[in-house]
């Protein structure tokens, strides 16, 4: 190994390393040792980059935001151009879930990092802006449908912006195999097309 | 201390110490050891209840089960009789949520169960049976609902069972104070008026 290692290139085979760790074992069993062994590096290493397991849960987090939101973008892209909002909001919605590898690993590391945060005040804090920034973006995108007649305007905007977040209630409903893939998507393409069905 | 302690009194004892120990501290932080000094028992009296943190948890969840169906029981008794299966669905699914005391330590306790659960297969078939038995209770109200017309006979029983179920995604949202109590009471109870409007 040369005598000189790229720091930003350690980081990245860091942040790799964190990331196949917690999707295969949960954040429960993401312990220092084994991210510093996944990555190849000493634990004295690892704790270059992170003092201390919570660290690493902050930098996990603020990646698996990071990860969600250029999901919810490719896949906002790869609709017709202009988006209509409600495909915009069944894309994003979609990304949410728990249906393939790297969403899964984002879906159970934000309902770890729920957890942890319930008796952490500097946690939680990060947890709630992350997810009030992301409820401000549904709440704009509903009462700019509503302002140009796509959803029905005598709709309450709050409460169509929080029944739309609650639908991440179906997290643990398919990681449990209680709701099939195939079923959230229709349930939750059903919401939205009634939500967006003006009479 | 007498000699014979009651076994079923010290099994009590220590579920409730485990309780009080989930509530405050979050399972991430329930060891054997704090559930033991909590209960003031030795770890070894423990370990004769549950031989591991694992067996702990089980138990921990069935309490939690036990604890979520007779406050779900209690607030349906509260109601007119015959109870409308609107209202029932309504208590029912605020029960859920974490509002108050009991219901945040059993709605927590089953977020880190089903995050345990997804690398242990023997617990996720647990935590899969459990959700699986609530989903069919409300998808059998559901179907008796369409039955008697007060749901309109164009619904999906299926689709409108897991929209249900999706709303305990209510729950993080609480527990992050991105969304008020009285927010998720008003989503939930505008989404079963409109379920429930036959036209």
């Amino acid at each position: 190994m040369p005598k000189q290692v790229d720091h930003e290139e350690r980081r990245e085979a860091i942040a790799q390393a964190l990331w196949r760790v917690v999707d295969q074992q949960g954040w429960g069993r993401t312990t220092m040792r084994v991210v510093a062994h996944e990555a190849g590096v000493s634990l004295g290493q690892l704790q270059h980059y992170f003092a201390s397991r919570r660290e690493m849960l902050t930098f996990a987090r603020e990646l698996a935001a990071e990860h969600t939101s250029d999901r919810v973008e490719r896949s906002v892209r790869d609709l017709p151009r202009p988006p209509h909002p409600r495909d915009a909001l069944e894309a994003a919605l979609t990304e949410m879930l728990p249906l393939h590898p790297d969403s899964r690993a984002t879906s159970r590391l934000h309902a770890a990092f729920v957890l942890e945060s319930l008796h952490d005040p500097q946690l939680h804090e990060q947890a709630r802006a992350g997810l009030q920034a992301g409820r401000d973006r549904v709440e704009q995108i509903i009462r700019s449908a509503m302002a140009d007649g796509s959803i029905a305007d005598d709709r309450d905007a709050a409460v169509e912006t929080d029944l739309l977040l609650a639908l991440s209630g179906f997290a643990p409903l398919l990681d449990l195999s209680v709701v099939t893939e195939g079923a959230a998507r229709k349930a939750i393409h059903v919401h939205l097309e009634r939500l967006f069905a003006v009479e």
